[in-house]
């Protein structure tokens, strides 16, 4: 009763025990293997902080010191590759372009109109407003550790990028646009994350980042690079590989005993956006607005045409929010409608423009595709989610699935489709930095349309074979953390912010 | 008792029940019309999300699919219009200058020089930079319905404003400009839905952005290329018109039997900003001085010359502050100045520029400007909106009379004034982009300053007639909710956040 | 009991209480001088709000209205003076070389090529984000008090800089880099006050910033336009000079009988960032990823070159973030990390850049600085800060010395370093806008090298100086509220924001 008197912003998993009485998205509960202890589920760790593992703060000071000792190491490892190996590029920043393949028009405008000093402002300023976008989906709670993630996963694309695109002379030449292209790996790794969020400690958090952004690098390096893809915006390097990655890993880390977990998870939007402040959904939503379309379109074709890559990611975005307020009232028997839910869609709207948003020649098509990626997140969230939990035992507890998965899925469809009818009378000066092969004459339409869904598969494969190689990875004995004690309320009250959340993996 | 012991940062009316007591802004309350429900009065919305009707919720679905179906209606009729007339525009944007008037100098700029990619990054981040300042301005719980205001309004306006200004061989060519626009469109239609928040349900408020954003551009339309005013910034077409026409569709909207509104409205601050969440009012003034001065000068002229109109912009806003941090201890016997006014105080700074950020030559005539809005919302609110509710039964929510509304109006004066005093040896250069017409002796000063002077009476008439009209149909039965059942404390502690407020309207 | 249940996001010094119980960076407590009201203690302001001192607010309104006198006579000062003295430049601004040493290269660039509109746009948007950073490290609570700070510094920095830089006939010709150079001075003037917060009124702080802004121009001049010192991101001038400055603030306004601060203070972390909310923290953090790197070189060469400065504040950033995650775990016995920290480290990596970032040729560098300078909050909270209180008697509220300070230090030696292995060889092109008097011959490395240092020495002293003479200023018994009344709990539970947080100063 006293309880229930504080109303509003928290930030704390305590909310999910208040709230759990209300009617919610999924509030439905599957009520088999209910455990007598769901007033304060071990859930993922929300309050402000990074959650070393509780329990074994107690025994030792061990698992606290394996975080600092495994930093320590990456970190000085990092910093020698950069001393042995990373310069800064002298001119202009030459971009992804060390393959001639694919590059040669956008080098080229580079090239003859060297950047100017604040056009490098920008893209900085707009690639890590989109990292912004990405952290604020994972509530206050979790900024803490996706900073980690960010600061090491930066460094480290760097590096492997560098190894793929810009190595010259025994050499990494960086410039701007090296930081650019690897906020592209953080975001997918923080995506990622979000499938795993909760159950997994900073330990193998930090692995997690080291193995995703190394696996997304090469994915990248063979799309772009070798096989000549157009996917400027990352609907298929970004989204899909990094949702279907890190969905991969949630399997692997699947505890067969560990069943009052799916009691706890029902309805994936509770914990994705049910419940988390609704404030940071809302600086969230706003960020993506204004950041995201700069920057996916970042890397697209530069000419004096219009952008119409940012155009198209605007109206698609404004569109999808339309769907979701057109299907929500539908699906839920919800009264409101929370800002997560709009975040959600938001973002679906911007993944779905990954690929296609600079190959869409009118403005309806976006409005269309982002309609359609609008109606995924709800519709996900009341039906996929819960199916996957049940039957494959994949638990997304950001719902990445449902926000980045089919979205991205979805936009690399709809940029297969435009390939395949991409003539140079529809798309005359366009069709050279957009297709370069096509334009050049040595891939047919058919080709590249061929490649662009081979590339879906091949993403999909590469996602698939290596999250399950992640997850083998994590699951070592001597990764996780002891059991975690049961969590009583006593406890929380008194203890506060020191919720074992990150411990719940036996 | 209990109650109290949570301070802090929460959203959700409740805490405008538990800060009753405090010493407010406005709480010398009007003991009138006092109804014994005062602790948890059916106020705005705050909590995150759209409410949709609370009371009609068990009566039936209909309310809650009937917004469902509008969003899907408007937004198909949407697709279909974009569809048929839409296209990207194939070089640099035009702008504004379908129309040879008043714009030869300003497009001619863009011709000679094409806009480059990074600039329309620029311009579409600050667009919706801007819109964030807005959005912030309402709190955390009405960002939900203000993001699906934004979503259709951007598209609405696209729409309009390129049937009037960029229809050409049966196509609206649009561009980056065209959204950045669109942004002004859609910033009207948040200010006008400021004055009736917590008082008209979702469907409402989108039938109120539909008409609004049409009459906002055939305003500007008439004003701009009609008639050649100068008024880059909106002082006019954004702030006074968009204010006026919700005071407008706020008077048409009152419940003579609806008399427990106006116990709760005393002291108009105490809802604009005495209680919203002080972190929210924080991010909203930062926003407003990241972004605002940008954008609000992007379609002023571009040149060689010093962007001026950013620099007053930047002035007027400190010295506002300064000025309500005069004002407000004197007003107010309150021993805190909250964010709130502040966030009003920077508004009216800006608001105030809108028209003669571009036409001020030196920096003392922006401060001087600046202090004198600044004084506007603390004596606005003090005086005049209390005389608003009570004589004229205007219900203003958020203030947006005070912070808009006035502001503008002197803003739109004072470049009457600038308008009547411009000469071609003050202004040099710079007498052809702000007054092409008077540049080309096609107009005299005093003929320029009429018209200026005229703009603002034809507006505000036009506000007038098009808030009655607005009003009118908003009154319409069906759209209405089911009366509010009354709010009981017991229900609102069980039910957290299905707050009934907008569903007030009877 | 009751007040435990509510957890999570609060703005407010009551969470002071609540968590007091918990470990904490500083939690073992330094039991000499233990009052028996360690409960509710007089803290700094964190709620939303600008504190009147409310302890007079009952004897009288006087205090309440030497304020708004206060500001008035300021911005009336200010405005005479900008009417007397201020012009917008006519072309192009010439930055702040009216001398002919130390800008040749970078005035010669911005000379041939006039900056752009957008470019000016993006300095003054970034110019203010750099101010979000510095206001969200002080928490909601004093935004208020900071924007006001922030509002009449730009102008008093504009007026000082404008007549030592663009004096000329009589006026002062501003510009867009006039308002970007006087964001500098306002940043410096919030690092002072924020070694004082919570134990100055908001007149002090008033009479603080008008000081130390002016003692900042004066030393800023000296050192970046008399000596030729290289220090384009304000290593020195910043943050070396705000910190220390407001150090010395803080030693004269040591009270031998508030003993009761100290028992407060232990554990400067606890003020610092230990409990104000953490959402505010990462929305700071995220700004300072976002804006910093942008604008700290934003003054640094122009030219085609790649702009080093970005990329090696980033990368600093980046890695100081990690050192924090490394070192923390061990200093303190904590099971999480605090979003407070990890800004703090991120603020600490941006300083260390501050000179040395337009110096560095090699990435891996600024790895190395950023580590470095990422161990320095933790240790300095958890050894320095202490001492600093206990044996040299002076308060650190928001530990500027340990973020600010240090760091800044660190990064002038480093920069004193770099200037001293200088060599044509290594810098080629790059060592003219670098060091421009170095590339004409006209001072030798080692010349520069020992000027870049006693840069630093000069500027201590200054601070030390300036600080001594301004505290004595503030400790004016006119300056002073009366005596804090003794800070019940009851009366905070009832009085709810009204803490007396800035009345403790007898």
């Amino acid at each position: 009763m006293g309880h229930n008197r504080c109303r509003g912003f928290r930030v704390g998993s305590s909310i999910r025990g208040k709230h759990r009485g209300r009617a919610g998205p999924g509030s439905r509960k599957h009520r088999r293997g209910l455990r007598p202890q769901p007033r304060f589920p071990p859930l993922p760790p929300t309050s402000g902080g990074v959650f070393l593992p509780h329990a074994m703060s107690e025994p030792g000071a061990t698992s606290r010191l394996r975080l600092s000792a495994l930093c320590f190491l990456l970190q000085t490892f990092t910093i020698l590759l950069f001393a042995a190996f990373v310069r800064f590029s002298p001119e202009g920043s030459p971009g992804l372009c060390s393959q001639p393949l694919n590059c040669s028009r956008r080098s080229q405008d580079w090239g003859s109109q060297p950047p100017r000093f604040w056009d490098v402002h920008l893209q900085t300023l707009l690639g890590f407003g989109f990292l912004v976008a990405f952290l604020s989906r994972y509530g206050a709670g979790s900024v803490a550790i996706s900073i980690l993630v960010v600061a090491f996963a930066i460094q480290w694309a760097l590096l492997l990028q560098g190894f793929l695109h810009q190595f010259r002379n025994g050499k990494i030449h960086m410039g701007a646009q090296s930081v650019a292209r690897a906020a592209f790996g953080a975001a997918a790794a923080l995506i990622s994350i979000g499938a795993v969020l909760g159950r997994v400690n900073p330990v193998q958090t930090l692995l997690l980042t080291l193995l995703g952004v190394t696996l997304f690098t090469l994915n990248e390096y063979t799309l772009l690079s070798l096989l000549g893809v157009s996917d400027s915006g990352g609907s298929i390097t970004v989204h899909t590989f990094g949702a279907y990655f890190g969905l991969l890993v949630s399997r692997l880390l699947h505890q067969p005993h560990g069943a009052q977990w799916e009691e706890q998870q029902d309805g994936g939007h509770q914990q994705d956006g049910g419940h988390h402040p609704d404030g940071f959904a809302a600086v969230g939503t706003i960020s993506l607005w204004i950041f995201w379309p700069g920057f996916t379109s970042s890397t697209t074709a530069h000419g004096s045409a219009e952008p119409w890559a940012v155009l198209n990611t605007y109206l698609s975005m404004a569109v999808s929010t339309m769907a979701t307020f057109v299907l929500s009232p539908v699906l839920y028997e919800q009264s409101t409608l929370r800002m997560a839910q709009i975040q959600d869609a938001t973002m679906a709207g911007a993944a779905v423009m990954g690929m296609a948003g600079e190959m869409l020649l009118t403005p309806f098509g976006a409005l269309i595709a982002g309609f359609l990626a609008g109606l995924i997140p709800p519709l996900g969230f009341r039906f996929l989610t819960p199916f996957l939990r049940s039957r494959l035992k994949i638990q997304d507890t950001r719902g990445v699935h449902n926000v980045h998965g089919l979205p991205g899925v979805l936009g690399s469809l709809l940029g297969t489709l435009l390939a395949a009818l991409a003539t140079a009378d529809a798309y005359g000066g366009r069709l050279e930095p957009v297709f370069p092969l096509l334009a050049r004459g040595s891939r047919t339409r058919s080709g590249q349309a061929l490649l662009q869904l081979s590339a879906l598969l091949l993403s999909l494969l590469g996602a698939a074979l290596g999250g399950c190689l992640t997850g083998a990875v994590l699951r070592v004995k001597a990764l996780r953390s002891a059991p975690a004690k049961r969590y009583l309320q006593g406890t929380e009250v008194d203890e506060g912010r020191k919720e074992p959340g990150t411990s719940t993996l036996v």
